[in-house]
């Protein structure tokens, strides 16, 4: 195991109703003037930001607003928000809503102290110092950002899609979680969640450090759980136990109690990045094709995890051919995805023919010569395994 | 699952030599002088508590300290400690050990601020509303208190033996913890600071709340991994995986990580903690005792989870007799703690005929005429269940 610091200083408030205490958790983390972002209008049309709007009102903290988020949420959008911010001298985000909508709000909380422009945090011109206070009203578990201190944003003009961790500084200072609240997610968005929380857990999981049996045990047993539960929500997408095992599992995918004290791989998501940037996927359903894609490449060059995840995660019996073992893991993990109605090829994620070329060469020039650990790849691999993806 | 609130907002620095950035870290959380709190003479002759001074030293940060604290804490080491605290103007405590010295420390933080009785929180008679800081340096993983809002003391005069909860003001601000610091720790203690985690998550394992996939599957694979590293450390005291594993695994069995969003039992824990306080028996080799009779009671009046316990955690086979299945899985228990050098009966923890009447008059006396939540228990129910211990 290697050193680490675990720092998840986020209060979750979680269940039935608890959005009605968003004002009163404002005001306790000293909020004067919230400004709220959200995307479409879901937010508006369910009530939701007006049952907010009212809380806040209660509660005395005085709130300004940004919608119009899109998914795969672009910088323009932000250079928008820090204006409005500026001008109404907000001192808290308050994003309502999934991780396109929290990540935004991040990059609007660091951007606005910042006296540069907010993209240097991404291309890692420069560091996050200081940042207003985030906190979170969650409708979509998937991203996790509601528990991380971690923000992606897609430049427009290039299609760069980078990301930023500040876990120090932009770590939500609440989160409310009420799983009612995901009940009207359509069913493909409900799944694109769920591979978005899996493969965050499987970035930590894939990893070279030995002696990890407590990290492993947990990021297995919340698999497990999510294998479990997906299928309950896609048939009732009511069902509240369903409903509140997946906000949970999202947000524990991601803050860090998984894989801790492991070298974490993160090429999958890398890999992803180019595809979701290029051709507008979305994130989760990029990571169903890619992930498995990316674990068939391992099969053959570092077989040794992706054999137990078999095991512990699929309950593949144990044989003297690990890579067997390990294909046969691959082989469930792309049934379950499509069981959910996830594509797990490219032709089935709608794109026909993938300039893999491209793709690896972007990758790359925004990654470095080799991305990710458990192995790192070379550009010819990177270029192998969208192919494992066709 | 249950409405909750998760918050561990303690910064957790892990791995070899972290002991070495006490002093920086006591800066950044703002300590102008620490109080030292320490145990016996192991933490003196192992170099650590001058190894520690030295770090506070050149970061510039006072210390005064006080030596002394005894397993199974006493409420007059909290009175010394609340004088010493006050005389010396200290405003951080600062334990160096396991539970009994952490939970020393947080009953002087709070006391120190009060004007009343420190015991005050522990009978219930008032709340605790403000304490000073709390930040540790982690001897023994057991008690799991460096990332718990949690303090156990035991009043001389009365054998009381009590827990205070105080989630939002005592948690550690950070929490040092080294494996290579536990090295030292004698075989019997490394068992005892075992089933004491174990048994952390195990309170909250055993509960009637339905569709908690997600706490369950965390729960058992850290006690998967407990059952898996304990053996390890047993065998050769400097095996940094496995003291390194068990050091976590103490963490998270108790700072809510686990069993989130469930009603929690803790009757086990109250049966033991009158066997401690009368009989001055190890806290975990008591639970190792109580913890199997336990659930053998409940093997026949909510057998349920027992079962389930007993097939995910044991590998026992699943068949229709869920109470042959939960017995199998207690079997295996009790083996895993003899294999340990654990006793499982009170006879083998050196207490031959103990007054079963008088512990559980005492126990309902303490904790009301129902303990518990799996199933409440009765008077006569714990008379049955240490019966079971005999």
């Amino acid at each position: 195991m290697n050193n680490f610091v675990f720092y998840s200083p986020t209060e979750f408030v979680f269940g039935r109703g608890t959005e009605a205490q968003v004002g009163a958790l404002a005001r306790k983390y000293g909020a004067r003037k919230v400004m709220i972002v959200y995307g479409g209008g879901s937010v508006v049309r369910s009530g939701l930001l007006h049952r907010v709007k009212q809380a806040l009102d209660e509660a005395g903290v005085q709130h300004c607003e940004m919608g119009g988020v899109q998914p795969n949420p672009i910088d323009t959008k932000v250079y928008e928000g820090i204006d409005l911010c500026r001008r109404e001298e907000a001192d808290m985000m308050l994003p309502v809503g999934g991780g396109s909508v929290i990540d935004t709000a991040k990059a609007i909380a660091a951007g606005v102290l910042y006296e540069g422009d907010f993209w240097d945090f991404y291309i890692g011109k420069a560091q996050v110092e200081k940042a207003l206070k985030v906190a979170v009203v969650l409708t979509i578990p998937a991203a996790g950002s509601e528990g991380s201190g971690n923000s992606v944003i897609t430049k427009q003009a290039t299609l760069q899609k980078l990301s930023l961790r500040a876990p120090q500084v932009l770590r939500p200072v609440f989160s409310i979680m009420n799983p009612e609240l995901t009940y009207t997610l359509p069913p493909f968005q409900t799944a694109c969640g769920v591979a978005d929380m899996m493969a965050h857990i499987m970035e930590r999981y894939f990893t070279n450090t030995t002696d990890v049996e407590v990290p492993d045990r947990m990021c297995e047993g919340v698999l497990r759980a999510i294998v479990e539960e997906a299928p309950k929500a896609m048939a009732d997408s009511q069902d509240y136990g369903a409903r509140a095992n997946l906000m949970w599992a999202g947000m524990v995918a991601h803050n860090g109690t998984c894989g801790v004290g492991c070298e974490e791989d993160w090429a999958s998501h890398a890999l992803e990045h180019e595809v979701s940037a290029v051709y507008g996927v979305a994130h989760g359903a990029g990571l169903a094709v890619i992930f498995p894609a990316w674990m068939t490449w391992m099969a053959d060059h570092n077989v040794r995890k992706v054999a137990q995840y078999a095991v512990r995660v699929w309950g593949v019996p144990q044989t003297d051919d690990d890579k067997a073992v390990a294909l046969e893991g691959i082989r469930r993990l792309r049934a379950f995805f499509v069981s959910l109605g996830l594509p797990v090829t490219f032709g089935q994620l709608g794109v026909e023919h993938p300039d893999v070329e491209r793709l690896a060469a972007s990758l790359h020039r925004n990654k470095g010569e080799l991305v990710g650990n458990y192995v790192p790849l070379r550009q010819a691999d990177s270029e192998a395994i969208y192919r494992l993806a066709l």
